[in-house]
């Protein structure tokens, strides 16, 4: 059983108690400051995990702040109002309570300016318009951690979301991916995370103490580049997953086919970044987040309501009528990556990927996703550069 | 499609009529000829893989020979007879052709005598008999390969059955393992699989080329243990995805214990034989083997089974319900396992594997599958030797 958080707030004032009886001292000034920006389903989680340690941890003031993008709700009420009276997210993360100490402050720069440690959890498309208003509005010591999975990815490369914020805040930026359903982590079912560090161990062991919680293990390994295109390639692979469940090949080949995306995300990321390690697709951010996107979410979903309809109807049109109005970042991820493959001329080096493109666009029928006969070679398994594979 | 078999004679004897207008020799003498011990669902479909390619290669002899462990069907005729009849196996992979050119030999020695090849397919538990029945009955030349999963792990170290036929028949023998349910690649369904050897590449490609069809892609890796090893210990992962999943904690969950289980199968493959590879974890033996146990398969099914009975009724009892006389290999390997780690000090070091045998045996309740706190250092996640992990 998790401690309660009034366990939590119990412990942490025996624990000042203590310190301040041994001479210690306490200062609101020398404790780290936290605020989360984006309160969206998994910013919310965010947020609770973040919370409850605060309260447990000396060196981190108590008040966790979340600055929320305003809305007003049907109500007539406006969302930071209700959060901060109910302590819960009622449209994002309805029912769970995020820890009395969760402010949510509507003003972005209000909300950022004092703090230590800034985490983005926002839709990635948003990240750029952030950075800019944040320019200038930051402390210059700040160190900061992205939450967002899938980046865009352009012909000359992935435009990582660590990096944008790095370039246009000039601040070290740390992410966090994983096996990570918010609405599961959420009800404090157990999972796992893996933080990306650049070079700095002593930052990365301070994400490390602000996200674990006995339900939320969370490991940090020096790869920022490998952990961050972990969260947006895999959404190719449950694609091809998803495929694999239309055709009703079996657990076998969703098995193989799982594998050989796995394979093909490591080789990509290394043949982009050679500092990448084969290590961090063991860890949480890799095979596990493969697993978890490939048995459930909604590019796995599409995939296989769009094999099983032949490829007859579009991602366009099974997307409008099952995500209500979501947009599945696979499909275009598969485009980009298809891109930089052909710019590269990798194409023959990742024939999961690049059949995931052509499916897509209806050039190749679905049952491709598994016609690896050696009579095809631009298909074979076997070809490639042997180190990056 | 697959090419049928007409096709696959077809292409051979044209390449014959090839080979020997060029002034090549084809002889009897100078062909590779195979034979599969053991004629169980595994092993039928292991013949039909072969079967089709010794008609398409010229190196080796037409004729595959599967040794049958002699019965008496209902109807009074004995198996190895319609088998060579229908060209089916009727009891163990009915509706499936094997080839006309396997031929089906009750008669251990003379099945065996003349075979370049030898591809081991039983129980593991006959294998110390069969090779006491095989010393001095074989080619000293002969080389052997073991798709035999599920060895016994002795508390001096696991019994690996390529090392007891290497040891007891004085020959060299690789192994293969893999995503590999039978009846999804009888009807040839998209597979792979991964050849274990110890030095020699020659044979490993032999074996690759023995093995590999459109719809089974196999890889070779330099180890032996490695590979063998995955085939035993996913069972062991494949009880704690069971767990989770008869608690009903969902995919996260479910994906962060199989990254966990492949994380300590790994660590155990390693320190017990230190030159066992990391990458080899990646193969079809490794992540593709644990996706497809702890996705279907009975070890699974019966720990599902027991998590949902709140561990009150034992697994024997499961198994005689749910398994038809079939034995449970995930359970007594987790005992064996358990064995091997509290002799040599390391229970701490590995708390899936340890935490599962004291789920099995009703020392802890099932829910214990997810309780990585950091109040219990025994079940941490972060403790050991970090090489091994």
């Amino acid at each position: 059983m998790a401690p309660s958080l009034e366990d939590n707030i119990n412990n942490k004032s025996n624990s000042i108690a203590a310190a301040v009886a041994g001479g210690g001292i306490i200062g609101d000034e020398m404790t780290t400051r936290v605020t989360v920006v984006g309160s969206g389903n998994w910013g919310s989680v965010a947020a609770k995990l973040i919370a409850s340690n605060t309260l447990k941890l000396n060196s981190f003031h108590d008040e966790v702040i979340m600055w929320v993008f305003e809305e007003i709700l049907p109500t007539g009420e406006k969302l930071s109002q209700v959060i901060n009276r109910t302590n819960e997210n009622v449209k994002y993360l309805p029912g769970i309570k995020l820890g009395k100490n969760v402010v949510a402050n509507p003003d972005l720069e209000s909300a950022v300016k004092d703090a230590n440690l800034l985490v983005f959890v926002t839709p990635h498309q948003f990240m750029e318009g952030i950075c800019k208003r944040l320019v200038g509005k930051i402390r210059a010591d700040a160190e900061a951690i992205s939450l967002i999975k899938g980046m865009e990815v352009k012909r000359e490369g992935p435009c990582m979301i660590s990096s944008l914020i790095s370039e246009q805040l000039g601040i070290n930026c740390c992410v966090l991916m994983g096996a990570n359903i918010a609405n599961e982590i959420a009800v404090e079912k157990f999972s796992e995370a893996t933080v990306g560090y650049r070079k700095n161990k002593e930052i990365a062991d301070k994400w490390v103490q602000l996200f674990n919680t006995s339900y939320f293990a969370v490991t940090a390994v020096q790869d920022v580049e490998g952990v961050e295109l972990c969260g947006t390639l895999k959404n190719v692979v449950a694609l091809a997953a998803g495929f694999v469940d239309g055709l009703e090949m079996g657990n076998n080949t969703k098995a193989a086919i799982m594998r050989v995306g796995l394979r093909e995300m490591k080789a990509f990321s290394k043949l982009l970044f050679p500092s990448v390690k084969d290590s961090t697709f063991f860890e949480s951010c890799g095979i596990a987040d493969v697993i978890t996107t490939c048995l459930g979410g909604r590019n796995r979903k599409c995939a296989e309501a769009f094999a099983r309809n032949g490829g007859k109807r579009s991602f366009d049109e099974l997307e409008a009528e099952m995500l209500q109005g979501q947009k599945l970042q696979g499909v275009s991820t598969a485009k980009e990556v298809y891109e930089v493959l052909r710019h590269r001329g990798w194409l023959e080096l990742f024939p999961l990927f690049s059949t995931v493109h052509e499916i897509c666009i209806s050039r190749l029928p679905p049952t491709a996703i598994v016609e690896y006969s050696e009579h095809t070679p631009k298909y074979s398994l076997v070809g490639g550069p042997a180190q990056f594979f």
